[in-house]
């Protein structure tokens, strides 16, 4: 379907409903949302088998539910909310940048968007008190119709819940999971973060072999197949990043990703879809590998190049897809959303309610104005398109840099699809110190050695990379000596003079 | 000392000081921020034998560490932070209301404050960027001031930093220092929030008896001398909320408090002071129950009539105290701060990088733009002073509605010195269903269904309560009938109204 159509479906959905309730906290869902009525799809399997201990009784709080209750006319001496005339601010204004991308899009013009105490839009009395935890019914009602555009899940009963970003929603998701002692499948390389939060909790990670393609499904397989359950129970969450992977920059194509979606059906997996590169993705009409003088922007062009995701190819309510605003729009509004089957979405929710209560109604706020109010689905896709194409033309840039700048000799890349990344992988063997060892075979403390220098020696260059060794799974042998490249931090202009300090840095501990 | 000698000193140390750090998600903590120099107090106990099996091994990520020595002529290719450029906002302007207060504090009249990409004071670019999890330096300088303003704690190394608000805090504290099974002693009655997040966590609570001061410290001493190793380890958390206590209203004396530290001293408790209402304070001069004409808002009169906190009491730094903005500015900034010794703190920013990340960037900016750099210290404590003054009048209203309005044959109650809550105590014995118990004893089922049919009947009269069966710890035995009223929620004019509702209901279930 073409976006204009969608866009049409959604609008008149949206006239059909009317207005949004605009009490305090309101109860809401995706349900209320979705264009596509229940009952069309098939049902969500269930994952009582798979919670853990502590989400197990998890229920929602008696007050919360008791305010629900709270309409018409009824005078509240329940919920402690402050009244919002106690609240200091009044307005909220935002202004716009004319536009991200310098291949001048024309629709994100410059522009104000205010939210002010009171207003039928999005009540900034409302925005400031407490809210419910699936985020309020302004922004979900946007992210619902945007993941059925983008993914239309092919169960009926998937929900979205907006996060307080990325980290808090894994953090919140395994809690909800896995026990202390468990094991996560993960890509043999993998976001030093998610790590972090997967170790913080007591839980262990299982590396799977990738290639250029993300995760090998084979490995997994076997791994699985294979499981000495004297090393803990049987592990049943798979963590991935399946676009422009974080640290590899590798994205699985879709014969890979169904791959992976069978075997996950064979072994009963439940899937975390980490995927906030997904947008960030440089396959376009028209593109070969050089920038043309006229590349298409269109918005269909776009979303039909865009990946397939494991939401879209979810039949059976397996996976957990965690979006977050941090690469698309800033990672300081601390907010995302999930998508998954409600079973598994009101856990997230039960959560939600006795942590991060909800996200920030400031940040919901800006979401507001700026995706449904100012630019609709349409400009918020044309967003991402040319905010793409300015990746695109960074990574070309730096790839560019690369061929130029670094010793070929001892180390190579893949191009990324998508994403920030680009992945050095160094011949270790061709180091000095290599020779010093038995059987030509490098120690796992050379290997890190070396990794140490190669790091130290760029930062006396002048420029900071990511050491290959931050993203292994506990446990994992390093094997390859490699570094982690992101484009999306420094100017455009410095980018080339830090591959140059990073290739001098290579050069001299290679002493080349 | 009185506020404007506290505010000299402040600024003194800032123009010493000089401006604060300018790059992205910088390394802060409190300790840049204080007047009184390191080394002039006691240093806080060690916590190591308290701390829970997740948050042992809890570290520092390397990737956040290695991005902290990311200063001067260095590119970065390492973290992968979007540049400013490709965030849509540039521009974010806040609109304050002349005041919250009838009472008129003329510095609060009605501001805009705007934050722009690339300013001095706040860049906008870096607060919608990641940020540290301790908060902004401009957001962690101004709280630490208003610690050590208001409450001075005496001991050295004490560390404030920011939250995504208490029930986020509180999440997190206690994952710091429970393990799955452990008990948290609370209040008898206590926040219902609260119940749920301990018990979300499989953790259990032991009810502490209370009387109109607040938590009674003979019962405290006693449960834990007697403590039977049977029911599980010796607790060790004393979870409190000393004023305004949520949902009884009680506000612990000096006395009181002192007597608890001391029982918590004797047996190596650790205090968790959740403080929402210290603010919302009614005790001042010149105020005998009765409005008087002319009322001192005099803000060193405020600071003085305000409790002495079991932080400013904290010699041996086992008290962390937690602040919300939620009562006093707004909650849907989901924001506060905690304080306590750097041990604890430094657990909780682990916490905190790999879970919640960060509060969110608008909600600091609204933070810092309002109080540091519109409102000042001064302009923050004529702020809550009015405020609470705003309080102290609704509560007047709601005190005698009740004395107008309520059935006194069946219920009484006592008039809170702080918070938002009046806790209506109601003779279960004069019921009608009573006699029709044995021996005159009121089982605890039909305590239940009586405070069920009041609450029911409330709703009918178009009143919402709080049951007081909501706040109870787990497995403890309803002894009374109580509500829960709060002032807070409702417009002045139909609080009476709603007070003779609930007046209404009580007399029809009473057949009166």
């Amino acid at each position: 379907m073409k976006i204009k159509e969608s866009i049409a479906l959604v609008q008149e959905k949206r006239s059909r409903d009317g207005p949004l309730p605009i009490e305090v906290a309101p109860y809401t869902c995706s349900d209320f949302f979705k264009v596509q009525k229940r009952g069309t799809k098939p049902k969500a399997v269930r994952w009582d088998h798979r919670l853990s201990l502590e989400s197990r009784n998890l229920r929602t709080s008696p007050l919360k539910a008791a305010s629900r209750a709270n309409q018409g006319d009824i005078i509240s001496l329940g919920t402690a909310r402050p009244t919002p005339e106690y609240y200091p601010w009044d307005v909220l204004t935002m202004q716009c940048r004319s536009t991200a991308a310098s291949s001048g899009n024309e629709q994100q013009q410059s522009s104000s968007m205010s939210c002010l105490d009171g207003e039928s839009g999005y009540d900034l009395g409302i925005a400031m008190n407490y809210g419910y935890s699936t985020g309020s019914p302004q922004v979900l009602r946007y992210v619902t119709e945007h993941i059925e555009m983008v993914h239309d899940p092919p169960y009926d009963d998937w929900e979205s819940c907006l996060t307080c970003g990325s980290t808090s929603a894994l953090d919140i998701t395994l809690r909800i999971l896995c026990n202390r002692g468990d094991a996560v499948l993960v890509e043999k390389y993998t976001y030093s973060g998610t790590l972090g939060t997967i170790h913080a909790q007591g839980l262990h990670t299982v590396g799977i072999e990738m290639d250029q393609f993300g995760l090998l499904p084979e490995d997994l397989d076997q791994q699985l197949d294979t499981w000495d359950s004297d090393k803990g129970p049987k592990p049943f969450v798979l963590y991935m990043i399946p676009t422009g992977q974080n640290p590899t920059g590798a994205t699985q194509n879709l014969t890979r990703r169904k791959e992976i979606y069978r075997i996950a059906v064979k072994h009963d997996l439940y899937i975390l879809e980490d995927d906030p590169y997904y947008f960030l993705n440089m396959e376009r009409a028209g593109y070969n590998g050089t920038t043309p003088q006229s590349l298409t922007l269109d918005p269909d062009d776009y979303l039909q190049h865009l990946p397939t995701s494991y939401l879209s190819l979810d039949t059976s309510g397996r996976v957990l897809r965690i979006d977050t605003t941090s690469k698309i729009l800033a990672p300081g509004l601390r907010c995302g959303w999930i998508t998954g089957c409600s079973q598994i979405v009101n856990k997230f929710v039960s959560y939600s309610e006795v942590g991060i209560a909800a996200p920030a109604g400031p940040s919901q706020v800006m979401l507001y104005k700026l995706l449904d109010e100012t630019w609709g689905h349409e400009g918020f896709i044309k967003w991402l398109n040319s905010l793409s194409e300015e990746y695109r033309q960074r990574r070309d840039m730096m790839i560019e840099a690369c061929m130029n700048s670094l010793p070929l000799e001892v180390c190579h890349w893949e191009t990324p699809a998508a994403g920030m990344f680009i992945w050095v992988v160094v011949k270790a063997t061709k180091h000095p110190e290599f020779g010093q060892h038995i059987n030509g075979e490098l120690s796992q403390k050379t290997l890190l050695h070396i990794e140490g220098e190669i790091f130290k020696k760029c930062q006396e260059n002048g420029v900071l990379v990511s050491k290959g060794s931050w993203f292994r799974p506990e446990g994992q042998e390093l094997q390859d000596l490699c570094f982690r490249l992101t484009f999306a931090a420094s100017s455009k202009d410095v980018l080339s003079q830090g591959i140059t300090r990073f290739g001098k840095a290579l050069r001299s501990e290679f002493a080349m």
